[in-house]
C-alpha cells in the first residue's frame, strides 16, 4: 500500500569505557529512534567479556524486544544493533541482523546496510572455496569476506581494511569482536555513519537522532572509506580506504532520514526547508495555502511557505497509530484505503487554492488517491510540488526500487503525471537545485535515481560487470 | 510517563440498510481512526440477524483485531465498536466494551463512555433487588438500567428513554438490539456524538474523523438528550430529554479530538488555531519562531505564528512508533524519557527567542523536560504559551484526572509554575476567549476544569450528593 | 476426531487456615490434576480478604497458567479452580469459570458442574425481573439464585439452601464468599465431590487425585444435598437438602474418573477392575492375551487377565504428547487418524487371539479403526470387551451426549455393532453386574444412559416438562 | 525435576516419488511420533523442487507447528524434520535443525543426533581455513564438512562418504539436497536408522514408530556405516564405510526408544519384557504384586511378573497432560513434586509386597520419592528392580550425562543406593543379561554407560585424544 521509497536499515554500536551506561538499554532506544530505516526486522547483540549473546525477530523493535527478552540479553560492555528493512522474500528471521558468528578468533557480530554490488561474485568465490550460507544477508557475506582476512590479518581492523579492498559497493557496517567496535563507511560514503560520544565513551549510528535518544553528543561523520577503532583506548582510525569525496545518497536528505538529523553537517530539517524555498523559486504559483503530505512533506512546504509568502497551512491529519494489518475486503475500501492513513480538514481547504508538498513520487498511486482526498473536501486547486526531481532511474544502493518498471517518472512526462494524478500543476525540483541543499557540506551527491548516473559501476541488474571490480579501477 | 489528560473512550456504530457496508471491516477502521480516545481495550460486537457475537480483549485496535478474529466475527446487518482507555485497576479484560448481554427480550450490546454520577446509588438500589456486576463498568450499570426499564416499555429506545429519567451524569451511548441501532448523547451533551450516513446506511461515531474512515459523510450531531433509532425504516428520534443547551467539555476542543474532527459545527483544528491567535493577542512577546510541542500543539502554534506575525517553525520532533513499553532502569535514563519521544532540531531552535505552544499543564514534569531539551539545542529564550487555561480543578466527567492532588496549576501561581518549567514567560488561554473558539457553534461549554463551575451537582468525590438525583432538578 | 462421552468439568476449593498453603499454587496443581475433566478453558479466583481477583481463559491449565499470569494473581487465604469441557458453540472466554462477581453482600465466586434441568424456566423468571446475563454458563445462572436469596437470607450458606429449593438438576459447586468457602453437591449425588484435609485447613475437589496432589487427605465425600461451610471455624454443614441415596454418576467409574481416584469409597481403579472380572465371567473366550486400549481400557483389562487367566499384555502404545492440532489434508491420512494416538506393537499381538479390552462405544468410529490397526499388525482373532453396557440413551446430566443421533447402540445390535467394527465377537457389561461394581459404597447409581430410567423427571430435550418442579415432589 | 538419561534428537526424511504423499504433513506426523527423541525443538525443511524453505523453533511439535505455519512451508517432493533434545545452553533457536544451508552446488539441509567426538579438532581445521559458525550444532558442523568434500566429489553422496573418513563419532544423519534425500548411520551404528517404503517412496527416521505414523512399511535398518541414497531411481547405497557390527546404544532398548518401535529385528517392547523376565531370574522376591514405574517400567514389570508368577498390577497413575512449568514455591510442593505426574493407588497397594520396576537409577532423587508416595500409601515392602545395570559411567554418545558428578551409581553401591531410596531390597540387572535382550539381532552393544568400556576411544571429556584419529585405526 506504501507508496515510498525504503531505505535499508539502521545500524547502532556502542561501547561503553566505564560510563555505566547500561548498553543494551541504550542500543534498545537507539533502535527505537532508527525504527523509521526498518521496520521489517531487528536485533540487538551485546558483549559480555567476550561472550556475545545476541536476540532478533521479525517485528518493530517495542514488539521483539519485551522486557523478558531485554532482561534475558543480560549486560555488557558493547552492544551492537539493527532494525531492517527487506522485501516480502528476504523477510526471514534467517536474515535479520546482527549476525553473530564464531571463526578462530573468538566470536563476532556484524550489523550492515547498503549493498554489496560484486556480492554474487565474492559469494560464488568463497563457494568454491567451501563456504556455506545460512542466509542471504549481505552481512553474512562480510562476515566470512572479514574471517578470511583475518586468518592472515594482525588484527580485526587490518581484516576489515583488507576485506575492503574485495569489496565493492555501498555499506555502512558496525563489527564487534571481543574487545573491540568497529565502525566502516564504504569509501563513497553513500549511507551515514556518525559517532557520537557520552563521557569516555563512543557510539556509533546512521543518524545521530540515535545518539540524542540516549543522550550522546554528537562527534563527527565517519568519513567515507574510514575504519573508526573503538576500543578502552579510546578512538582511532585507518584511512587506507578514505580519499574519495563523500557521494551521500541525496534520499537521506529528501524522505529517509529524520528531519531532526544531522547529516555531513547539515540539518536534515534544514535541507528539506531549503528544498522548498528553491520549490517556490522554480514553480511559483498564486495560492491560498501552502501544506505538506504529512509527515515527510510538511518541512519542505514550511520552506516553500516563507519563500513564497503564501499562508503556511495544515490540511491533513495523519493517523499515528501506525498499524500494520489491514484488511480491506471491498474494492470501496481499498479505494479508500488512504483514508485510513490520512484525512483531510475540509474546515482549512475548502475552496483553497492549495500548494501541496510532498518528498517524491514513486508509482504515483497514493498521490492521486491524496488528491482526490483534498478534491472531496472542496478545494479549488491543488497545485503539487515535488521535493526532489523526477524519480526516473532504479536505485541498486539498498533501497527496494531495484527496477524502473514501478516508476511513473520512467515511463510519463511531468505533465503526464499531473495528469494522471488529478492535479492543476505540477512541479519537481529541480536536479540543479537538489545538490545545492546542504551547502555547508563538503560532499557530494548520488543523484542516480534522478539522473541516472551512479557514483560506482553497475549494470542493469544492479551488479558490477567485471570480477572482482576494484574500487581504484572503477571511480573518477 | 505521559504528562497529559486523558479521554475515557470512543464509541461507534453502524447499521447497514441494504448498502452491502462490511459493517465488521467499517467498525475496524472507524475504531483505528477513534484509537487516540482509548488505547486500553477494544471490542467489536456484530449483529448477525438478531444473534450477537463479540470480541474484545485488552490492547491497540490493530493488536486485538488480528485477521483470523475478525475473520471469527462472520458477518451482520449491524455491528458496535468501542475502545476504551481506563486507569490501572480497571484495565482488565471484563471492563472491555461492548457489554454484549442477554435479557428476556433477547441480545444487546451496549457502548459507551462519560460518567454516571449517581452510579453508585444506582448500582446499589439494582443489588439490593438482587443485581450482579461481572465488572466494574458504567456500560454494564447502562445494561441493567435499560433491561429493567425495558420490562415494562414497549421498546427499547422507551426503555432507554426511561433509564435516563434515572440517570444523573455525562455520557455517549450506543445501544444495539436485535432490530435496532440507538444512539444516546447525555442531556447536557457533555460528550460529542456524530450522526454519519452512508447511501441508506446511518452510522454514529465520537468524532466525525471516524465517518471519513469509512467514507460516511457528515450527517449533524446528536443533539444533547437525544435519542436516535436507526433500523430498516431509516433515523427518527426522541426529543423528551432534549431542551437543554449542549454543554460541550472544552477539551475535546483543547487535547482530546483529532483535529480533523467537527464538533457541534466547528472544525478542532480551526478552534486551535484560534486559541492560537487569541494567545497572541492575550500573551505577546517578541520572538524569532513560534513552534507547537507535537501533535497537540501545532494547530495553536500555528495560529499564534499567523496572528502575531512571528514565523512559524518545526523544532521537535516527534518519534512515530508509538510503542508502549519502555524500560528506564538507570536514574539518567529516567531522566531523558522525554528524549525517547521527542528531539528537538538544534538547527531550528539554536540562539532563538522561541515560543512555544502546547495545549495544556498538567503536572508539569513533561514541560520543564522539553524546555530542557530545547535549552540544550541551544534555544536563547523560550515563550510558553498554553492554549487553555490553567488546569485546577478536578474533572468527574470520564477523564482521569478526578482529583486536584496531580494539578500543578492547583498548587502554583502561573508564575511558579513558569519558574519551575524553566520558562522565560508563560501565558495561559483565558477562560473568557476559550469559550469563543467555536463561535458557529451554538453550544456553550463545561469549564469546570478551568473554572471549578461545573454544569451538574457534584460533591469531592465526583458524584451527586443526593440520592437519585434528577437532570430536571439540578439544572439551571 | 474423538470418540468419547465428556464430562463437563472439575472444580476445586481451598481454605488455608493458617497453615500457610500458598492457595494459588495448590489451586494450579490441583487443576493440573483435574485436567481429564475440562481441557477446554480453566480459571483460578483468589480471595485476598475479601477482595476476589481471577484469571480465566480458553486452553489447558499450564497453557493458561504461565508463571506471570500466577503470580499476578497475589496469595490469599482462599481459592476456587475449574476447568471446563464444552461444546464447540459454549466454548468462549465468557463461559470460563469461576464467575466472580458482585452482589450487595460484596464479592462472590463460584464454580460448578453438571447441569440444571430446569434452567430455562429459572433464567426467564430471572429476566422477566430484569436480571441480564453476560454467559451461557450454569454458574452465572447459579450466582443469579443464590444472589436473589442472599438478600432475605440471613447468610450466604442460607441463600445457598434456599436456591437449591428451587434447583431441579445435578450439579456440584463450589462458591467462595467474602468470608466463607462452601461446597454443594446435589440432592442426588449425582456428581463427586470430595473433602479433603491438610492441617487445619480443607479443600474440596471433584475427585481425591486433587487432594494427592497438593499432599491433602482424603475426608469423606460431601453428602448428596449437602451444604459444606468452611470458615475460620472449621467445617460445619446444611443437611435440610440431604436424605436421598446418592445416585451417582456410573460413568464416573467406567471411564471419566482418574483410576486413583477414589469416589464414594470405592477406589476407581479397583471398579474397573472388578468391571473386567465380571466381564470374564459373562462373556468368556479362548485368547491368547488380553490388552486394553490405553489408558482407559488397561484396568478392566487386567481384571479380565486376572479372572479369566488369560495372560496380560500391553498391545497398543498411545503417543503421551497431548497435541490438540492436528491437519489432516488428504482422505488417507484421516483414515490413519487413530494411528497418531495410537500404535500397536506387531511383534506382541501377530498371531495371537486377543481380548481387546474398552471402557465404551460411543460412535464406533474409533473401535473400528483400532481394530483395522491390530488386524494390520496381523492379530489372528479380536474379541472385544466393554467394560460398560451399551450407550443406548443420551445424558442430560452434564456430558456431552443429549442425543441418541450419535449413539451406534441406539441404532444397532451388538451383533450388528461387533459387525461394524470388524471383531470377531463383541460382549458388553450387563446393567446388572456394573450396579455392582462399588460394593464398599452405600450409593445407588445413575444408569440413565445405559437404561433410559433416568432419577430425575426429565424430557426428550433435556428438561424438566413442568415449571419449576420442586426436587421433594419428583423423585422416589 | 526429571531424573532421566536424555537422548539427543530424533530425525526424519521422506522423499515422496510419485505417490502424492503429502511430504510436509507426513513429517509433522513423523516428529510427533519422536517427540519422545527430543522437546526443546524442532524444524521442517521442504524441498520444492530444488528449492529449500524450512521453519524451526524453540517448543514442542505441535506447538511450533501451528496450522498457519504448516501452510507457509507449500508442498515439495521431499522434506527433512528434527526434534531435538539440548541442554539449557544449546537451547537457542540458531541451534535448532534442520540446519538449511546454501553452497556452490545449490541448497542443503541436515538433520543429524549423535555426536561427533573429534568435533573441536575439525572445527578448528575449519576455522583455520576461514570457517565461520553461526551455532554450536553438530549438524552446522557436518554441513561444512561435507560442503568442502562436495568440492571436489563428483556427487552429493561422494562428498559425505569423504566426509566420513574424517569423522569421528557416533551420528545418524539425514542429508536432504536439491535431488535426493541421503540417510546415513555412522559405522558402529550407535544410533539407530530405519528405512521405510510407502508406494515407491521411500521414508527414513530414527525409530519405526515414525513410519508407522505415516502408514509406511518397515523395510530394513541402515546398515552401520551405509550411506543410503534416495531419489527418482529409487533407493542404493554406499558401503564403504560399512564393516564393523553395530554396536546400539543399548539404553535405546532400556529406555530411549518408544515401546512400539523395532530396532535391528527386535521389537523394543519383547526387549524390555525380556529384561523383567531376566530381572525375574537375576533377583527374584517373594511379593504380593509387580508393577511398573509408569510408563516405562511397565514393559519390564510385566516381564517380570510373567516370569515370577506374581500378579502385574497397576499402582502408580501418571498425569498425562504433560506440562513444561511448574512453580513450586514453597519447600513442602518442592518436596511433593513427584505428586504433580504421578499419584498412588492406595487401595492397589495397601499392604503388600510390592516389586516395583523401573527403568534405570541417575540420581536416585525421583525414585526416592516414588517409595515415599507407596509408603504413605501404605505399601509394606518395596523392593525395587532396575531393568539395567548401575549407570555407573559417563555417556559420549549423545545424550545428557556426560560427566559422573550427577550418578548415584557412581558414588555407592547398591546397598547403599537402596538405603539412600528406602527400598527394601533393591536388584539391577546384569550386564551380562542385558545383552542378551535381542537375541533376533545380530548386533552388538555399547554399554559404556554400566561398563565404562566404550567402543570408540574417548578421554574424560568425551573427546579423542589424538587430533584426526580416523575409525580405521581405532576400532577393534
Amino acid at each position: 500500500m506504501q507508496d515510498k521509497l525504503h531505505e535499508e536499515c539502521g545500524v547502532f554500536g556502542i561501547y561503553d569505557n566505564g560510563d555505566d551506561l547500561d548498553v543494551v538499554t541504550s542500543t534498545y532506544l537507539a533502535l527505537y529512534a532508527l525504527q523509521h530505516r526498518g521496520q521489517e526486522s531487528c536485533g540487538i547483540a551485546v558483549n559480555d567479556d567476550g561472550v556475545i549473546r545476541g536476540y532478533k525477530d521479525l517485528g518493530l523493535v517495542t514488539d521483539v524486544f519485551k522486557p523478558q527478552v531485554l532482561e534475558s540479553l543480560g549486560t555488557g560492555k558493547m552492544a551492537v544493533g539493527h532494525c531492517l528493512y527487506g522485501t516480502a522474500e528476504s523477510n526471514r528471521r534467517e536474515n535479520a541482523q546482527p549476525m553473530t558468528i564464531r571463526h578462530v578468533k573468538g566470536q563476532m557480530a556484524i550489523a550492515s546496510n547498503g549493498s554489496i554490488l560484486n556480492a554474487l561474485e565474492l559469494r560464488e568465490k568463497l563457494e568454491l572455496q567451501g563456504a556455506i550460507f545460512h542466509s542471504t544477508s549481505a552481512a553474512e557475506l562480510l562476515a566470512h569476506m572479514i574471517t578470511r582476512e583475518r586468518l592472515t590479518a594482525h588484527s580485526i581492523e587490518e581484516a576489515i581494511c583488507q576485506a575492503m579492498d574485495k569489496l565493492y559497493g555501498v555499506y555502512s557496517m558496525i563489527v564487534m569482536s571481543p574487545k573491540k567496535l568497529i565502525g566502516v563507511r564504504d569509501p563513497l560514503g553513500l549511507r551515514p555513519l556518525s559517532i557520537g560520544q557520552c563521557g569516555n565513551s563512543y557510539v556509533l549510528a546512521s543518524e545521530t537522532t540515535a545518539l540524542d535518544s540516549m543522550g550522546a553528543h554528537f562527534v563527527r561523520d565517519v568519513r567515507p572509506g574510514e575504519i573508526v577503532i573503538i576500543d578502552e583506548n579510546g578512538l582511532r582510525s585507518i584511512d587506507k580506504h578514505c580519499g574519495k569525496k563523500s557521494h551521500l545518497c541525496v534520499f537521506e536528505f529528501v524522505y529517509f532520514a529524520r528531519p531532526d538529523s544531522v547529516i555531513e553537517g547539515t540539518s536534515v530539517h534544514m535541507a528539506r526547508q531549503k528544498m522548498g524555498a528553491f520549490l517556490a523559486q522554480e514553480h511559483p504559483v498564486e495560492a491560498d495555502l501552502v501544506m505538506g503530505v504529512p509527515d515527510s512533506g510538511n518541512d519542505a512546504a514550511l520552506g516553500y511557505a516563507n519563500e513564497s509568502g503564501i499562508p503556511y497551512g495544515i490540511g491533513l491529519i495523519k493517523n499515528k497509530y501506525i498499524g500494520r494489518t489491514f484488511i480491506l475486503n471491498t474494492q470501496r475500501q481499498r479505494e479508500n484505503a488512504v483514508r485510513i492513513k490520512l484525512n483531510a480538514i475540509a474546515e482549512v481547504v475548502r475552496g483553497k487554492r492549495i500548494v501541496l508538498v510532498d518528498d517524491s513520487i514513486v508509482r504515483g498511486t497514493t498521490s492521486a488517491r491524496i488528491v482526490r482526498l483534498l478534491r472531496e473536501a472542496g478545494v479549488k486547486e491543488v497545485h503539487m510540488r515535488i521535493s526532489s526531481p523526477p524519480f526516473r532511474y532504479p536505485c541498486y544502493f539498498g533501497t527496494d526500487i531495484d527496477s524502473p518498471e514501478r516508476l511513473i517518472a520512467n515511463k510519463m512526462t511531468v505533465e503526464e503525471i499531473g495528469q494522471k494524478i488529478g492535479v492543476d500543476s505540477l512541479g519537481f525540483l529541480s536536479l540543479e537545485n537538489i545538490v545545492k541543499v546542504a551547502e555547508k557540506s563538503d560532499c557530494a551527491f548520488c543523484t542516480g535515481c534522478f539522473s541516472g548516473e551512479y557514483p560506482l559501476c553497475v549494470d542493469d541488474a544492479g551488479r558490477v560487470s567485471k570480477f572482482d571490480l576494484k574500487f581504484s579501477e572503477q571511480i573518477d
